[in-house]
This record gives C-alpha cells, sequence and structure tokens, in this order.
C-alpha cells in the first residue's frame, strides 16, 4: 500500500491550488494528486478553444510539469473508493493508498436532460472540462455547418461567439427571457444580447426545446411552439451537476443539490477530509444560502484557504462564503457581477436601492477605442452595506469586477465610495471626474435618501 | 455688485467636480463658476495631444454645456484678489462677487527653472493645462524635428512617446537614476524604462543638464559631462507648483512647500473658504506627511467632499489623505501604483516586507495580446497591513491598480488576500490559479515570517 500525508483527487484549478499551497506550506509532508485527466485544461479557457485559440493544446495547465517541480507526486489514475474509516482510497490499477488527509476536488460534469429526447444522439454534445472529449468534439464539429446552442449561460454564449467567430452559422436558444440571466440583471444581459446578434449569433429567448430531431443523428432542434430549426450538430449547455459520486459512495455529507458538505474551513463531515471547488457545497456571502456556483476562483480561494489549514487551523483563514464574481467577454467587451444581482435582493426580500451610471471607459472618449462603461450597485437601504455590483464595459471590466468585489468583501459602506481615491489614466480609464464607479455611488446615495 | 451662495475659482476636475458636486446636493444654492480658461482641457489627456488625438479639440471637457444644463453661473475671467475679510472676490473686468462659501480650484503651473540657461528661449516650452499655449506650441513643433525632453516623471516620459509616436527624434533626459523614479521602485520603472526605449525614445538617466545653448532660439541642451545634444525644441517637463498666489495674497494659510493649507474637509484657514485640487496641500494616506502630489483623481475625491460638505459638515466625510494612486500606458503596457513604494518605506524607517509576482494577464497565456503581468506589495511587517502596491502588465492595469487602491483605503491585512476572491476571465485577467494580486500577497506573507 502507497502511503502519502496528502492526497488530493483532482488536478483542475481547485485540486492543483490546494497541492500546491499546501506543498509550500508544509515542505516535509508528502502530497500526492490522483487524476485522471493527463492534461489539464484552464477551464474557463474551453469555449475559446472553438474559436480564437483553435485548439486545446493551446489552453493547458502544465500540472504534472508544476508538480514536478515541486515535489508533488502525480498519478494518472482514477480513484474508485475513498473508504474513511481506514483513510485510503483504492485505485482503478488496483493499488491503494494510505492518507492523512485528503481534498476532494473532482469538480463538475456537464448536465444532462434525460427527458430530451436526441440528448444521447452521437452529434449532440455536451462541454466537459475533457481534453479527450473535446478534441473528438472540435474534429466532429469542423463538418457541422449549422450549430444549435442549448442554454444561454457563460458556457453557452461563449461557445456561441466562439463557434460563430469559427465560421459556424450559430443559433442560441433560452428557455429565460434573458441571456445570461441567472447571472446578471437585464441591465447587462440585454447589453451582452445586442452585441453576440451584432457579431452574427441567432439569440431565441423564451424559447423552450421540445425535442432533438433526427433518428440516430440529430438534424434539428423543435421547439415548443412548433418551429424547427435545422442543425448539423446540437450543443447542450444546460448547466453542471458536482462531480460528489466519491462523497456519496463515502458517506459524506451531501446536501440537497448533490455538493459536499463544508465548513468554513471546507472540512467535510469527516474532519481530515476536505472538498473544494465545483464539488464543494458554496454558501454566498451575503445571503449565507447555499448556492449551485462553479467557478475556477472561488474553487481556487477555497483551495488556498485548505493549503494553508490542512495541519493547523487558522481561525483568521477562513471561507467566509462565495461573493460570487465572475466576468465574461464578447470581442471586447466585457460584463462582470460580483455579490447578488437586483433580481436577487428582490427575491431574497432585502430591502434595497440601486444606483447606475453610464460613462466612457477611456478619457476623452475621442480616443480609438473608447467604450461605453456601465456600472450598476445593489445597496442595503438601511446600512449603505454595497451587495452587489455589475458592470458592462470594455476589456478592462475584468479587473473593474475585482476593484467592486474587494469592495463587498471588505463590507464597505456607499457613502465611503463617493469620496474613495481611484487613479485615472486616458488610456486605461475613465475619466476622474465622472468615474462611472463613483457616479454610480453617487446615485445609490441619492436613491438611499431620497425613498 | 454679483452675488452668488458658492464661488468657485477654476474649472478643470478640481473646480468641475466640486461645482457639480455641491450644486446636485443644495439645487436651491446659486453656484458661480469663475475661470481663466475658455476651455477646459482633460488634464491626463494634455500628452496625448501631440500624437494619439493630434489636436486639444479632442481633448476637452465641456464644462460651460455641463454647467448651464444644470443651472451653474459660469464667467470666463480672471480673479485678481481674493477679499476674504468681506467674502468677495475682484474680477479683471472690475466686477465684484460676494459669495458665502469659496473654493479654490486654481490649480498648478509648470514649474521654470530660473537656475537653466536658455529656459526662456521661444523654442523652450514647457506643459501648462492651457489650450491656447499647447495649441501655439503643437504648431510650432511640426517644424521641429529634434526634440529634447528635460525631465522623466509622468509628463516627460508620456510627451516623449506620444512626440515619438508623431514621427520626431526624442531624446529624454533625466538626473535621478530611473525614469518615473518618484512613483515608482526600479522594479517598475527598469520594465518602463525597456519599452520607451524600444519604442524609439532615447533615454539618458544619471543626466545633469548644464544648459540650454543658442543665442535666442535653442539649438540644443548641454549635459554637465560637456555631450551636446542637439534640439530644434526643448521641452521642460520638470514638475508643477501649486498656483496659490491667490490664497497667499488673501493671507491664507500656506505650506513650505507653497500649498495652500486645509484640513480634512478641505477648509483653508478661512472656514468659509475651501480649496481642492493641485493648490490644496496633501497629506499622505499611509505616513500623515505633506507630499507635493498633483493627480486629477486626488482633486477629484478632494472636490466631491468638498460638495457634499459645503453647507454641513458630516463626520464620516472626511478626506483621510492622499493614497497617491496613479497610472500610465505606453503602448499597450500599462504601469499603476498605490500607497508607498518600497524606497518610501525604507526612507521612512518603516519596518516592512515586500512580495511580487510576475504572471500574465490573459490565460491561457496562448492568447495573442497576452502580456506580462506584475505585482509587488509593500507590507507592515509587524501588523501585515497593506502600504503599497505597484503593478506593470497590460492595459487592465489601470484598474488593477484600482484593487490595490481599494486594498489601503480599506486598510486591508495581506493575510485577508490569501483567501480572497477575484473573477477572472480568459480574455481579460490572469488566470484564478496564478492571479499576481494573490500569489504577490503569498510571497509577502512568506517574507512576513521568515524575517
Amino acid at each position: 500500500m502507497l502511503k502519502t500525508d496528502v492526497l488530493v483527487i483532482g488536478s483542475s484549478a481547485g485540486g492543483m491550488v490546494a497541492a500546491v499551497t499546501g506543498k509550500r506550506i508544509n515542505p516535509d509532508k508528502k502530497f500526492t494528486v490522483v487524476t485522471i485527466n493527463e492534461k489539464t485544461l484552464v477551464p474557463c479557457g474551453i469555449p475559446y478553444v472553438f474559436g480564437t485559440l483553435g485548439t486545446t493544446n493551446k489552453n493547458i495547465i502544465p500540472v504534472a510539469e508544476n508538480f514536478a517541480k515541486m515535489g508533488i507526486e502525480f498519478i494518472n489514475d482514477e480513484v474508485l473508493e475513498i473508504i474513511k474509516e481506514e483513510k485510503k482510497v483504492l485505485l482503478k490499477n488496483g493499488q491503494d493508498i494510505a492518507f492523512d488527509k485528503l481534498i476532494i476536488a473532482t469538480g463538475s460534469l456537464p448536465f444532462k436532460p434525460l427527458w430530451l429526447k436526441g440528448a444521447d444522439f452521437n452529434n449532440v454534445y455536451a462541454v466537459p472540462k475533457n481534453k479527450i472529449y473535446l478534441d473528438a468534439m472540435q474534429e466532429k464539429l469542423e463538418q457541422a455547418d449549422k450549430i444549435v446552442v442549448i442554454g444561454a449561460g457563460f458556457i453557452g454564449v461563449e461557445m456561441s461567439d466562439e463557434l460563430h467567430k469559427a465560421g459556424k452559422d450559430v443559433t442560441l436558444l433560452e428557455r429565460l427571457p434573458n441571456i445570461l440571466s441567472l447571472a446578471f440583471d437585464a441591465d447587462i444581459s440585454d447589453r451582452a444580447e445586442v452585441i453576440l446578434k451584432d457579431n452574427g449569433v441567432k439569440v431565441l429567448t423564451n424559447t423552450t426545446v421540445k425535442e432533438i430531431t433526427g433518428l440516430d443523428r440529430a438534424d434539428g432542434v423543435l421547439l415548443d411552439d412548433g418551429t424547427k430549426i435545422d442543425a448539423d450538430a446540437v450543443i447542450l449547455s444546460m448547466g453542471y451537476k458536482p462531480n460528489s459520486e466519491l462523497a456519496i459512495k463515502a458517506h459524506l455529507g451531501i446536501n440537497d443539490a448533490g455538493f459536499i458538505k463544508v465548513d468554513e474551513y471546507m472540512r467535510t463531515s469527516h474532519s481530515d477530509i476536505f472538498a473544494v471547488g465545483d464539488c464543494a457545497e458554496k454558501k454566498h456571502f451575503i445571503t449565507g444560502e447555499s448556492v449551485p456556483m462553479m467557478l475556477a476562483s472561488t474553487a481556487c480561494a477555497e483551495a488556498r484557504l485548505v493549503g494553508l489549514n490542512l495541519f493547523g487551523i487558522s481561525a483568521i483563514k477562513t471561507f467566509t462564503g462565495t461573493i460570487s464574481i465572475f466576468s465574461t467577454a464578447l470581442g471586447s467587451r466585457g460584463f462582470g457581477v460580483a455579490g447578488i444581482t437586483e433580481k436577487e435582493a428582490k427575491a431574497i426580500g432585502i430591502n434595497y436601492v440601486c444606483g447606475s451610471f453610464e460613462g466612457a471607459d477611456r478619457h476623452p472618449a475621442s480616443l480609438a477605442d473608447t467604450q461605453k462603461q456601465f456600472v450598476k450597485f445593489i445597496v442595503a437601504k438601511d446600512s449603505g452595506v454595497i451587495l452587489g455590483g455589475e458592470v458592462a464595459g470594455g476589456l478592462s471590466t475584468g479587473e473593474l469586477t475585482n476593484t467592486i468585489g474587494m469592495m463587498i468583501q471588505n463590507r464597505m459602506n456607499i457613502s465611503s465610495l463617493l469620496t474613495a481615491q481611484v487613479g485615472s489614466h486616458p488610456l486605461m480609464t475613465a475619466s476622474p471626474a465622472g468615474f462611472p464607479l463613483i457616479k454610480a455611488a453617487e446615485m445609490a446615495v441619492y436613491n438611499m435618501l431620497k425613498k
């Protein structure tokens, strides 16, 4: 039987960061990572494989090389079972590995709608984080001209835009009234939809799919209203489910949505077993509620925390919930969100006000690559605490969203933003006099005083 | 005699934002702005007039139009004197204006080195925020081929890069060992210097100017070591001095460096007279010391504060000092800083550690427009409080620097950054696993524990 101090299952963002951080803090401990993936993909880069990058080979994290440099053992195999009473796992190759600490970072799998006729046709694809699958899929898609994408979340929208860039005739279907509507308020998603359509993607919202048509191969998608859309291939981007099967079999605590239950140190119901990333339960920083949030950035934050706390729990290093911060881009336009949206505030019954402002992301706005920049804040009406923010702008939107994230994590008051200092530069930011972050805060404060 | 509730002298960033914010909060009060500039320039955009923009007409803030929309009186004249005992000012056109509150926002003027022979030749230029001067200068520079720029602060560096873009043969002279060395540590300024040179600007550091040669027109610059550099025109970018003459004549308190003294509400020694922007004293957020910092972004923060506090001081709205946050760009590369540099920490005698990391600003780094992204933190060794941060990267550097600024203003601890959540996207940010902000924080924490 092999022995290791720390065993990590999975080598994507969560597994890799947990191993690397833990090993740096504990150089004398033996770390072993077991993964079914010989090559690990940059998870957020996957849609860009189908257009901008052109191949998964440009989207690889050199995990094995990084591990080798740090003295972390790397085993390319599958864990069949976790035997928690004996603190060991069983590999497909027949070996056992005994561990002192175990980190489960098994990620998520695409959600396959069993109710959908045709979902199992061989030219109907999901988007798993699996190089072998995606390489085969990309090769097949070369022959396809008309592609229908079902589900307009981040993956669906990014896949549609990239496949269109690669010359495909793409139709994106969404059953809700807006694309990206679980992430953004309509202020932002309407802007994204206009750009996606301008780029040439056909977008149909409020649209329910009845079935995928064809005999053994999909030849189209039939909608509830009787319309048929021709398709040479169909892509299902209907969300992901936590890959928590090993944990379920080991009788670790699992929540109603299938995520592995964890405490604020990411410990499962067994105190030597941690879980991080898409397979681990997420509580929301603002609401405290369990949320089905799956983000590489959250996985990394959780993984760092586990790496730091493995052999000694530190009271200042706890995970206080996901702020659900993320961003996407369409061409030179970026969209970002952190905290809760107005829609969520309303649904939860929070007493809130909003403030928004649209300016330009360069100054003067006569500069050639200037993009409109829109910022919206969601603020607790009574206390002024910033609960959420959304941005539509140019490619600096990613980092502007991170500034908002930092405010939320610090539970900053919107009033303090009125006199906050931001740096500005003509070629990189809005004007200091019309900085959308501050002007939107002003509007929120006026709305607090008014109502 | 004219009467106004609030009189503002100056219409650049500080004056404009003070008037607009004050008027929005106090719609029933009469606001009047007096300015010598018929047209107000975007201050940070001025260097870009000489290359990227091509004309000052693309670099105008529509101040008069904004004021008209809001019902703010606009007078294009010069204030000759402030008579504080009578709470009135005297205009050049002979009129008096009585005020209840006065906001001095007279800005700064280029520093002219009287000791430098040739500094008054008519083809030797400064860079004032004055459209008429700059238009005439730009016309004259059309005939110049060889241009020498003296002083490698932000204006000198940006002017050099832009004049080179416009086809000029540019030599930039700096007496210190590094360009931009009052702003950045050498980690950053070395990177900027390489790019500036690669772009084609000749950069000479450790270089002292003896005199500007010529009879009535400059024909070159003579260095201390005897070298002569030919020049058809010379640009002096040797800093700015506060334009506090009116305040001095009115016997308001002035500090040793010539700035108008202000309290944390930006009130001068007369409680109905405020000063904001380049003419007003700046205390440093970290050190508490007076600093000769002149930034449009700081001016805007001060001006908002004054606008909010004009007719009722609010204890939560005070200016707690400049975090001296700023950024610049050379082509597609950005450089930013907030708080104190390592050099400053050392000079003041702060017990500090640093942490730095270099990664890429896109992920995967195989994406076409990927730039290296370097982040450095300066941290108080005992408490872990973040004192400063510096960034070199792509054009998202402006907003990344603002994220660091937000941390400094919140007096965040570097440890909390280890588990901070940042959003990431292939086309807009670094990878979440190798996010330079967090990796640099990790390095700082290791250095805290080590030493």
